[in-house]
């Protein structure tokens, strides 16, 4: 059987959604979802996976979905070798399925909450797609400007340090740059909410600490982290800490 | 004479166009922009302006144009206080032209390369109007978000930490941030190049660093910053240094 050559194979599009609210796509990411004939999507076993509700109501008819299940929940620690082995696993057997896709000449939009480069799960499959298919990365608006964006604030100013960090870091490490910092962004928070409010009050930022939660959705919510008594937040929650630069 | 009341206001849109690229402004601000019937824009006396070069082709045929120049070039160093004051002047009249505009009951859209919130240069209207007129902010891809896509590898992975510097900052604040740092993003680099140069070779981070100009544009160029061999960089330039986090 003859092995179809790279110019008929279909092209592997990592597409970025953005934040979460549809009119936020980028023109280009607009137009390759709503003409796929092939989609696929991360999602939680259960659940309905918040990439493929984003685009809920622009798909066409057709269109053919692949769901990619998680293999494994929050149950097994990230420390835990085994959890690294499934996941690796899980990914070579995604890269599969999407190569069978392009094999057949057919293009596949892979749906990426956020920015597909910026802390994002496709990168895994890109890494593994990248020397023998043709993957096209289309950039978004991240989780984090439309927090910031909610917040009704500028996030930096003039020569302001930004920051980024994820609420799995250790509390040393995330008070050591939080310190450091001007302009702060925090994400995957969750249940490391109560380390990520002792960094913050150990920095001296907690003051002015915000927590937005599904940004740009219908369900928004923006407060200032010490008004918010959680235990645990949402998957879509990002802390924001505005700079304090230069301004004329 | 009667003053308009809040709700015969126009409103004031800030537009994030994003990194350059057309087909990269959100859907929202596609729509803003070829629905306007006026629009603003910075530029420096005698160009056209990145922003208002952005949208060339999308305007609608009686659009107004707003052009907003700065009153200062690169000659004045950013230390002088004649600087802050010529600046500070400059915008408080641009908010009065656009408060005059939106007092007659029309809206305005002002254009902004990147995301408006993120180091943009329309902050600084937005926190002069915010108190008394309806502002809204369309947030966008950011032009690093551009340049980390157009190095076709991921910036961020696990739990790395990016830091974002703007190469006005002291050689010795460089250093210290790019060594703490894990993923990095240098911007506003220009005649500053030479200092960032040997703050990357100092802090360890110089054969890995990317230099990315006019990405997501036609004429975008993306090389390692150890084989350019540049003076001074054109405004529209980025430095890239990956992230080296866990990866399964």
């Amino acid at each position: 059987m003859r092995q179809p050559n790279a110019s008929t194979k279909g092209t592997i599009y990592g597409v970025g959604l953005g934040p979460g609210d549809q009119d936020l796509l980028s023109v280009r990411a607009d137009r390759l979802v709503r003409q796929a004939e092939i989609i696929a999507f991360f999602r939680k076993t259960g659940r309905s996976g918040q990439a493929r509700q984003i685009v809920n109501g622009m798909l066409a008819d057709k269109v053919q979905e692949i769901s990619m299940e998680y293999p494994v929940t929050t149950e097994i620690s990230i420390s835990d070798p085994l959890y690294n082995k499934l996941l690796s696993q899980f990914y070579t057997d995604c890269t599969a399925r999407l190569q069978a896709i392009a094999d057949r000449g057919k293009d596949v939009v892979v749906l990426c909450e956020g920015d597909p480069f910026f802390y994002g799960s496709f990168m895994h499959l890109y890494e593994r797609l990248k020397h023998n298919n043709t993957v096209k990365i289309v950039p978004a608006i991240t989780g984090m400007s439309g927090a910031w964006t909610a917040t009704a604030a500028p996030i930096t100013w003039g020569d302001d340090v930004l920051t980024v960090l994820m609420g799995t870091l250790s509390e040393d490490v995330l008070i050591k740059n939080i310190a450091n910092a001007d302009a702060i962004v925090i994400m995957k928070i969750g249940r490391n909410i109560n380390k990520v409010r002792n960094a913050l009050i150990a920095a001296g930022r907690f003051e002015k600490a915000w927590l937005i939660e599904y940004a740009t959705m219908p369900n928004q919510s923006v407060q200032l982290l010490s008004e918010a008594n959680l235990e645990v937040t949402p998957y879509f929650s990002i802390i924001v800490v505005h700079g304090k630069g230069r301004r004329p």
